[in-house]
């Protein structure tokens, strides 16, 4: 990369502190190696098949290439090799030694999914030495309060009154939502009525034990009320494991949530294979925002051409960064360092060939990296600056 | 792009006289900055946020760097400079400047839309010094019609009777669907019957005032007269404003129609991020054509990997240029010079690898630059060459 | 490619020896230049029209690129010139030298489809000196039974006892399914009762004549038959004829029996433009495999990109390399070919910019082009080192 990039691009994107607006936690106990290898395979939730090794895929390339020389190995050393090396360290140190090689000046965790197995956004900061915000996950708030006895014809109040106290923190900045994950798109997203609630509602509650809200009123709910009170708003898309209806979850179904919504600040996450469609969007809607983050690590060295899809239509103040990293505390590297580097190679091509200069292309870098970030979570300059 | 374009391949490039094969007119009056901006993007149809500047967009690096030298400025001047420069000239003076500099022979317009602020056909023939045929838009006759107080019953008839009328100037060399904006593509395609025609059209008229045709029965019943006629037909694909269900104008949701209709040539138009499927269609069925304008103006430098795309499968006999430029006349430059600046790329890569000679990447460049517009729409070749 | 390919990586290209795990026959009689050139489209069941020639498109130039020098003739002599020379030789001489070329070390041939026009399995060992094994396809073997005349309510027992007995044979490595001819993917593909198998083929056998099986009950009780039996299933994917509506076969559609059947290995065949789906599929299920044959021939040098983005997910022991090849021997030995270059090519860029080692390329390119088909059909190592 260093002989195609020019040097002052590079080093801005070497320097660059950048937001992850979209995190969660590291493994916060040990991992054996097929539960390594697992929790490098995005899409399936078995184990890694015995005829294979997930080192022979793209983002195993990419563990090799980029994270091996943070425990003290050569690039692309064996699998093997890595696992070896990695079990000599405790996950404390991990954490640390990835999160901090990271590059970024604040996270931004999402706290609603397996909490217990990894880093809460106070340990994030104390791995990294940086702040961690919280978003806020619409369909765990529902099922925690239906789940806590929250009687069906209070539920709309309760809500409202819940979603009040934790957004009050000023450390949650955004809500998101798992549809793709409950019902898919292809919903009825208008705003359901008082009654409506209160009877999917109370059909929920009464299946008992733990829930698992699926129901469209409820979510379609909890989304709006969270635009009433002009939260950015986080939401799933695309990429993620074989529980969803990938075709389901295409960004483009959401138009009639876009097109009626109060337009609070919308980030469609990671969006693959429909990146695209989501640079649509957010060239068509002010309020819409999108990332292609998760894909990024999974996709590895190819990761660059995903990088300069998602440059296709969309302005440039209207894509974040994000790493979606969960669990090895490698991925919190590794979607920093695919981004920077394909950011480096297409940028680089661009003012190569005198379509942009250099001071434009850094200023890309920075509106995606940092600042689109800082714009729709309200964080402060100085804030992100610092680190604190 | 001059290093990497052989000579030979570069020079064809510099100087082929396109068939602009749809296109609007360019704005007539003065447009303010913000204005000017907001036409810029293409999906929405707000103002440009505060919170950015369209420059700040691929289509907007584009407009820099290549539109900024027809204006006296260097390549990639900010866009305040360019905005500040841009002042200086009115309305004819920039339409005169962009047109000429498109180094296109024959304007195909489309003059459906808002026809009140941009320039006619002949007014572009003043501007450009180059020919202009015209498309009739099918949904527009029929509103004509019906809002001039069309009986119901009699409105088939008046229908063909004006259909026939538009076609009988030879300046009219085509009609073109928006069905994409109207009813999306997931309807029947199969020719309606008569008295369903008679009820769609009376059902239409009885709204009254400004007329707008959403009944799949009425631009289906269009478009097989048309086709009876041997009329080619272009249809809007893809990429549009947000007014459209993006999802529900993938051209394969045409199936229905294409392999039933009588097969007159039928140009899918823009097509992105569809454009591998239209490329599929062109190759399946003898009388489908496509091209991939708008959306190269607005990928900007990006329209290399898009142009790369639209060759694919298709035959080169099947693809068309096009800008669909539509009010500043920067976008009538911009689609000529990106789609030549990407076949270059594309082209000059297939001959260095081996992979055509330059000699075929020249007649490729003819095909879908000239002469499969004139064979569609029935230019003769004279007429092209000399450009009136 | 020569220049961008690292030696030892380019070197184990051009030796290697591939299983084509999905291919058809070559044509046994002379073809004329119509027949010729409608044989290298695809999608159309017509005729080349006359304003054009199959040459004039991506295949066309990679046939006279890559095929011309098998018949002495220099890379990219004109379609006319190829054509003159190609018919100097008859059938057999055509075949023997394409397939020889195509450096295969074994042929698994899907013989349903047109099989009196085409060679044989044991006329493709003969051709080119390699083994073939059989792909049983089960649209086929339903029509064959009830043509026969099996009795409804016997078709059950008769459909498990036919299967049983074709797949006894040890050519026969595995079945096939037409579904994305016959139904789309968008049906229900639940193991249907024996009540319901019945009904369907009295049905179906009623009609009487040649049987063209469209029943999604008739097709899911077949695939879940071969499932029982532990045998491995392709499944046409994507690009084909355009008696398909492509978008119904979309394999994200196949999402509901992926989910559900027994986990014996699922070939998705073809696949683009929904190559980036089958990838993600292929990672998210540990028996989902895919190929991108057939649109490698048809992408021609394109195919370079479409090899790119079908590494994009997908672990390497998940993807297989195939031709697709039916009719010209041409396409036997194209696939082979574009398939080694675009592999070259993408790899080679991975080593060079430090992304794998050329060790890491050389596997990937032997799990790829060769082991997963050993593994998946149960070839043993050496008979495919040998040939036979």
């Amino acid at each position: 990369m260093r002989a195609e990039v020019p040097d002052g691009l590079a080093r801005h994107l070497r320097d660059a502190d950048l937001v992850d607006h979209h995190v969660h936690g590291a493994f916060t106990g040990p991992v054996d190696r097929a539960g390594f290898e697992a929790a490098l395979n995005e899409g399936s939730t078995d184990p890694v098949p015995e005829f294979m090794t997930q080192f022979d895929s793209p983002i195993g390339l990419a563990i090799r290439r980029w994270c091996a020389p943070v425990l003290g190995l050569e690039p692309l050393a064996s699998g093997d090799e890595y696992w070896s090396r990695r079990a000599q360290f405790g996950p404390d140190e991990l954490s640390g030694r990835f999160l901090r090689a990271a590059g970024v000046a604040r996270w931004v965790v999402d706290t609603g999914f397996k909490g217990d197995q990894i880093s809460t956004p106070e340990q994030m900061t104390a791995s990294s030495g940086v702040a961690a915000s919280s978003i806020l996950r619409l369909e765990r708030l529902t099922e925690d309060l239906l789940e806590a006895g929250a009687a069906a014809p209070d539920y709309p109040q309760a809500f409202r009154a819940a979603l009040d106290r934790a957004v009050a923190d000023p450390d949650t900045v955004g809500v998101k939502t798992i549809a793709a994950y409950r019902t898919g798109f292809d919903v009825d997203w208008s705003r359901p009525d008082e009654a409506a609630v209160v009877e999917s509602a109370g059909r929920l509650a009464a299946r008992g034990g733990e829930l698992r809200v699926d129901d469209p009123v409820l979510i379609a709910f909890a989304v709006h009320e969270a635009a009433d009170r002009g939260l950015p708003i986080q939401v799933h898309v695309g990429f993620g494991d074989r529980d969803l209806d990938l075709h389901r979850t295409d960004p483009l179904l959401l138009l009639p949530l876009l097109r009626t919504m109060r337009p609070v600040p919308v980030m469609l996450l990671h969006c693959y294979p429909f990146h695209r469609h989501a640079g649509y969007l957010a060239q068509a809607f002010d309020h819409v925002h999108f990332d292609v983050g998760l894909a990024i690590n999974h996709l590895g060295v190819r990761s660059t051409s995903l990088v300069a899809e998602a440059l296709d239509t969309a302005p440039f103040a209207k894509q974040l960064y994000s790493s979606d990293a969960f669990g090895p505390p490698e991925l919190h590297l590794l979607g920093s360092v695919l981004w920077r580097r394909a950011m480096g190679l297409v940028l680089g091509d661009w003012i190569r060939t005198g379509n942009c200069t250099e001071a434009d292309a850094i200023r890309i870098v920075d509106m995606i990296g940092v600042h689109n970030a800082e714009r729709v979570y309200g964080f402060s300059r100085r804030s992100a600056d610092s680190g604190l």
